[in-house]
């Protein structure tokens, strides 16, 4: 099978509006009146960000959901992708088929078609960028740089599910259950980004991120660009019962370093509720403070590190 | 150096309005009324677009050519990129700081700004994906499919010098002079499209296309997208006095299959002028015909596979 084999019967199929069945040179990417853009990329790599072994779909499912996750922290909802895919010359077709299947659920769970992208073979590992496009009502996009003190700190879902995951692939010793075990180690394939929360998101939020490279590092960049200070009551911090399972005592200070969570830290006025957790306040100052029942604890070494 | 040290120092200084300094998870690209947006993706890989020891400035232009190509061929004005780097963990100092300064001439000349990226280490080859923005007035898009019997087949450029300059980097035995040698792999490491050339091609063109995997395989894409025939007269394929040098009575038949030349091959009426030349026409039928001085020829092998 030659690239163009490999585009016309696996991923034409996933060709919406404006993508010309995968058969020209760009896409055209309807405007919306009165909305802007919003145009993020995000690469998955195997060996860093799945292992060679992980099912094809849970790499697609990854693959797009890690920018389906930027773009719901700045409160945009999908509107289509682009996809840069590097392969093993001898790919199988076994392995196409999966990770496009994959997509196609995807696409119809999320509301976005493919609009293009790219096939390449590699020597390398298996690499899969996406580009995703949101829109959102003009003017509506919640920056890193808006958080002013007196906000309340918010995350949603639960954090560090995906680094226990990850430490379970590792062949970090446990004796969880299979219900446990394989709950975590899906987060860590197939994170679970609240898309469906950007609108509420965007109209609360002053300044918002997703978690990615860890709960402390991502909410220091969000101090860095809003000036402020942000401090952090841990026992607040939600944790899933797999996670203290796992992790029992070291929970906590584990999770609040682990990357790839995939959910989103905001601020906003204090005292909402919703679908997610005030962990704590942002106060004048900079950087970032952690603390347990009232004491102050040192932060533990920050997230994974490329270079 | 971490990632974000990196895209501090390298990239931030690249990075126009909607961009947020790099310092956000997406960026927001202004809609312009009036206009479509084009949105292309290309990557290129060591060892197959470019070579380990090419310089670092000459990758970058590469790899943000190769788009700018895309959009050319379309009839849209570049209005931004997004940046996917996959470099070794090693990456010097000095790699990074050529590369954005060759992005940051690049930018200047094309008027066009880094909106954002992602940045991640690879065990594998370096590989450098772009993702390109441009605008045309809405409804104006040149496809593929547009081409109609009668139209007159053109290009831009002349067709197969990368090709050469591949062949030369690939020690093919050759006595050019440094002139000549220099120009055919300049070609090859930093390709040409006729960007500026896009305004007047979406007033001319029923078709088009970016010449990437050789002239005859893209006006196959055409002649497929349009269901037309496409004759090519082999005399009139315009070919640098270098790759003349260089392959001498075989230049024109590699020359047609050779890819990354980076040039538009598109149809419009006969007999216009401009800079480009006329090299065949559309009949009806299927498929793409080559002849030399009205004789009919076989074609030759297609250009690059990657699977």
């Amino acid at each position: 099978m030659n690239e163009f084999d490999i585009i016309a019967r696996f991923f034409a199929p996933l060709a919406g509006d404006g993508a010309f069945g995968l058969k020209d040179d760009a896409a055209l990417l309807p405007q919306r009146p009165g909305h802007d853009l919003i145009v993020t990329t995000d690469a998955i790599s195997e060996g860093i960000d799945f292992f060679a072994f992980d099912p094809p779909g849970t790499i697609a499912r990854k693959a797009l959901r890690v920018n389906l996750s930027d773009l719901a922290a700045k409160g945009a909802e999908p509107a289509g992708y682009l996809l840069n895919l590097s392969l093993p010359h001898d790919v199988p077709v076994e392995w196409l088929g999966e990770f496009s299947s994959a997509l196609a659920g995807e696409q119809k769970e999320f509301g976005l078609p493919l609009l293009g992208g790219d096939t390449g073979a590699t020597e390398g590992p298996t690499c899969v960028a996406v580009t995703a496009f949101g829109f959102l009502p003009a003017g509506k996009m919640v920056k890193r740089s808006g958080a002013r003190a007196g906000d309340g700190v918010y995350v949603t879902g639960t954090m560090g599910d995906s680094g226990g995951g990850l430490s379970i692939l590792k062949s970090e010793t446990h004796t969880l259950p299979d219900a446990e075990r394989d709950y975590l180690v899906g987060r860590y394939r197939v994170p679970c980004p609240p898309v469906d929360f950007a609108p509420r998101l965007r109209d609360i939020a002053h300044a918002s991120i997703d978690i990615s490279d860890g709960l402390i590092a991502d909410l220091g960049h969000v101090a860095s660009a809003s000036s402020v200070r942000i401090t952090v009551e841990g026992e607040k911090v939600p944790l899933s019962p797999a996670l203290r399972m796992l992790w029992g005592e070291g929970a906590l200070l584990r999770a609040v370093v682990a990357g790839d969570d995939y959910q989103i830290a905001f601020t906003a006025p204090a005292g909402l509720t919703g679908p997610f957790t005030q962990i704590g306040q942002v106060v004048a100052g900079k950087g970032v403070t952690l603390s347990v029942d009232g004491k102050e604890i040192a932060i533990p070494r920050p997230g994974y590190r490329h270079f």
